[in-house]
């Protein structure tokens, strides 16, 4: 039975993220304490592979990840999840609005929901906790009245949803992703995303360099972050999220360049595309499908023609 | 005289940087909970100006103080601090090593003395706190036996510094910013940073022309973040920091062009950039400092020629 | 009445397209033999503009004309015409094409109508005259049998059209500009060409240094020519065809940016765009009109928000 | 014995040209009237190779080449001669400068030599011949009365040389190819030139797309002309010179992206780069030695990265 790492504690978004995978399916899943736990236990071969957020997270630091992931040894990306993260206020059976003296919360949930707990709660005590299931956690205890957490955590704790998705922007994604050791990507599906860190030297410029390697392949970007190098200032690694494959000639020769022409690049892996919130909190959610200019065939013609050149052949 | 928010409790890394800045002489320094909480004094008008980590912080999430900046009433740097981030383990006095079961602090903190911790205390038990200062508070009411924290904190809270210079990356630099509400930018001295965020429709490409309208230019980019614009999954804010001074003429254009390019483009300041890292904290740093490539006199001569072209006269 | 010169002798497709302009109505046409010559009466003011061939030409060299725009004093480009250059095969009244044993005309001439005289005339001697009109001239004369020219000579020089339209490619298009001293430029129709000239240092990539700062401001480029600068073996002079004109704000900041970054930058006009051949030899002409991205207004509300920053405005 | 044809008659500055290249030992040189009939011949199979000027030419239009090049047969560049064209004013014996009346030869000879006889013949006729070599011989018969021309042609004329080297701009350089049937280029020397012709259709920032897959594999242009497609005014056929060899893969991938890229694209040649001007009338010249940015090994390490990569090994 394969064993999957998560974020945990349990009835964590990554919890529910992870099981809308098909991967989830008969697999132990084991909550760790932090996403550097997930990817440590990943690395450790004490998990086969690990789910943790990456963009957009309510329950964790993204760039903790992003930086994770460069560690060594390597880990590369097999599938991503997006969910629509959609928060509950949890109470003890009983409580009323009107009982609620002081609430808590994972601080980025805080911040999703301030609106709403300034519209409803204006006079109760705001107060933070280490993630929403913890704080789910401690209102079971009776340390606190209240905790704004994911609905899932409701059952778990004997908690009840005293109100339901008081997001303030409610169409909020938050995207997870699952991480195992280096191997052969899954098959390309037509609808990929490939995901690359690099570093190039700090000349002006060389980002744009960068870019341009992809773009002149017709390779989308669709989500760029420098992260510091940690022992340089003002050196950075740039993540990138890419349309198309590894297995692609398009994908496979920006690769190339890209590793002729940064310092270091890093592939971190291609995956099928999640084209939806999957889970009981889904909703539609239409990402951007930027297609290669050159399939395949172009690239295969391009190449016949140059081997036909080489050896004399007319132009 | 003047108030100047800042990220506490007292004793932060934020208020350390605060206090290296000239600004701080003779201001009111008030700690607030939380990044949020230090814009919103400023928006308010309760803080003249307010002091944040803005990248690589150990306090609090950058990414929450760069989607802070875009909300309304608009903000903008008005200068910066670099602090190499020293931790230290602080104790109550006489607690040696051995004694230590429990050790608290900023998840960020712990992930950055990791190595250190798991050399000196394999066997201790690590907390999750809130901030490193509130970790300090936590050993000082006795319930915990250490914090890794700023060395500051030791003396506020009456801990003994057990051990010093713990990070696994002594190098760690984190910039701090003070925003304040608009008005015109400190004078240009040459060596200055620009502040920008930018979004474009989600073409292909898009993210390419507008690095363009800055290379071209001569504009040299220092930093790159895309923070998901809340609303809308795959859309982006970039965040973009910049050589440059909005009173020359290189900045100007590039700005207009920006401002004719994309849906929507915020200026979020034009300030000195910090050469060092101040305070007592302080280390050597040398960041990039790539140079204009036309400067106030190349535009000057080309606009003239530009206006003689209109008149009539000769190329 | 204004003088106006052309490369001449008389009836040639220069006269022609002279005769289409506007200008030519009430003016005085002054034949000279060759380019150069029809500049230089412009420069010594014995002309007040002149007609050549600048493109596709049939009568005479456009590396001449594009060399001798470049000289001292300046002129410019007022307006262009396109010519569907149409050769007929005139002989002396009477002669039938058993009759015709040599056919002289220019060798470009020549060279536009080598299939239809391989077919009709495969065993006449093909020889070179100075232009087509002296090549009809010489027929007159009875020196040959037969000439290549315009259909115009045959009236001048009291010859008849034997075969007409006979032009292997009967598409082909002849580009004239009618230049002059610097001036202001005719006003902006919304259909204008602007004609540039630029050295750039040998360096790589500053042609497409060049080029970027056209294409990031929407300025389309529809002819480039590289001319070896004279005295300097590799170094060039690239003649650039863009879209729009010098009164409109996006051409004017490009300009002040080659102005910046090349070596030399010379104008050489804006026009208006010719749609289509005027003149007797007419035909459809659908010239590529691409638009420039960002127009007047989108100028003036950058530059207003620019100059509100700088006051210190928000953003 | 290898026939080799020439842009003749003989004694013309293409025929100095190709006896500077190593090919003309022991072979048959063949004068041919106009650069086309030496393409012509060369596809007929009736010349095994032929010279043509390309660049710069005095003797015939370097455009007329550029199309020649690009019709079918397929032809390709094999090896290039730069020659510092160098004009003489030759007389029949006995003539001095007083006696000269009328002075003939190709018009471009007579441009470059405009200064030298204002000066030196003010009041002679300027009369127009078909070639240089043609001039001389038109002295010989005594048609005119000297003649502006290679020294070469003297000799052969039974003419004298009255004045040498009077050419405005003293160091003008020709550039000659020497071009055959497809085959094999000759190997990489590390000092190649590649000619490529290209068209795009005609969006805006097509030629910026070609000139970007250039520049960003590290190929420099050397050389870029647009030249008119014979049955479609405003669509260009983009002739281009770069840095490099078929043979080197930094060549062979910009290749393959051109021909994804272009509408067609034509492979006109390899060959080694003429570092000097040969023959008797030699100088210095330097030409541009731009390097490629990735050599052989960067691109074998790189693909070497990629094949591992897509059998699941680590990044």
């Amino acid at each position: 039975m394969p064993r999957l790492a998560f974020l945990g504690p349990p009835a964590t978004f990554t919890e529910q993220a992870l099981r809308s995978l098909p991967e989830s399916e008969g697999a132990e899943l084991v909550a760790c304490q932090g996403s550097p736990a997930v990817l440590a236990a990943v690395r450790a071969g004490t998990a086969d592979a690990g789910c943790v957020p990456i963009e957009n997270s309510v329950e964790g630091a993204v760039g903790a990840v992003l930086d994770g992931l460069l560690a060594d040894p390597p880990l590369v990306i097999r599938r991503e999840a997006l969910l629509a993260v959609r928060f509950a206020l949890l109470v003890r059976p009983g409580t009323a609005l009107a009982d609620i003296h002081t609430v808590a919360s994972h601080s980025h949930a805080i911040a999703q929901t301030r609106g709403w707990l300034a519209a409803h709660l204006p006079d109760a005590q705001v107060l933070l906790s280490t993630s929403t299931s913890e704080a789910a956690a401690q209102v079971a205890r009776g340390e606190f009245d209240a905790a704004v957490s994911a609905e899932l955590a409701a059952e778990q704790h004997g908690l009840e949803v005293l109100a339901d998705d008081i997001a303030d922007n409610p169409g909020a994604v938050t995207r997870f992703v699952l991480v195992g050791p280096p191997g052969p990507p899954p098959p390309p599906t037509g609808h990929d995303r490939t995901t690359l860190a690099a570093t190039t030297s700090n000349r002006p410029g060389s980002l744009l360099g960068l870019l341009t390697e992809l773009a002149v392949r017709g390779i989308d970007l669709t989500r760029i972050e420098s992260r510091p190098i940690k022992d340089r200032h003002a050196e950075y690694w740039f993540h990138l999220d890419c349309s198309g494959h590894l297995a692609e000639p398009a994908m496979g020769e920006a690769l190339a360049a890209l590793h002729r022409r940064c310092d270091q690049v890093r592939f971190l892996g291609s995956y099928p595309r999640a084209t939806g919130a999957p889970g009981p909190a889904a909703g539609a959610v239409a990402p951007a499908v930027p297609l290669s200019a050159a399939g395949a065939d172009e690239f295969a013609a391009a190449a016949a023609w140059l081997a036909a050149l080489r050896n004399g052949g007319r132009a």
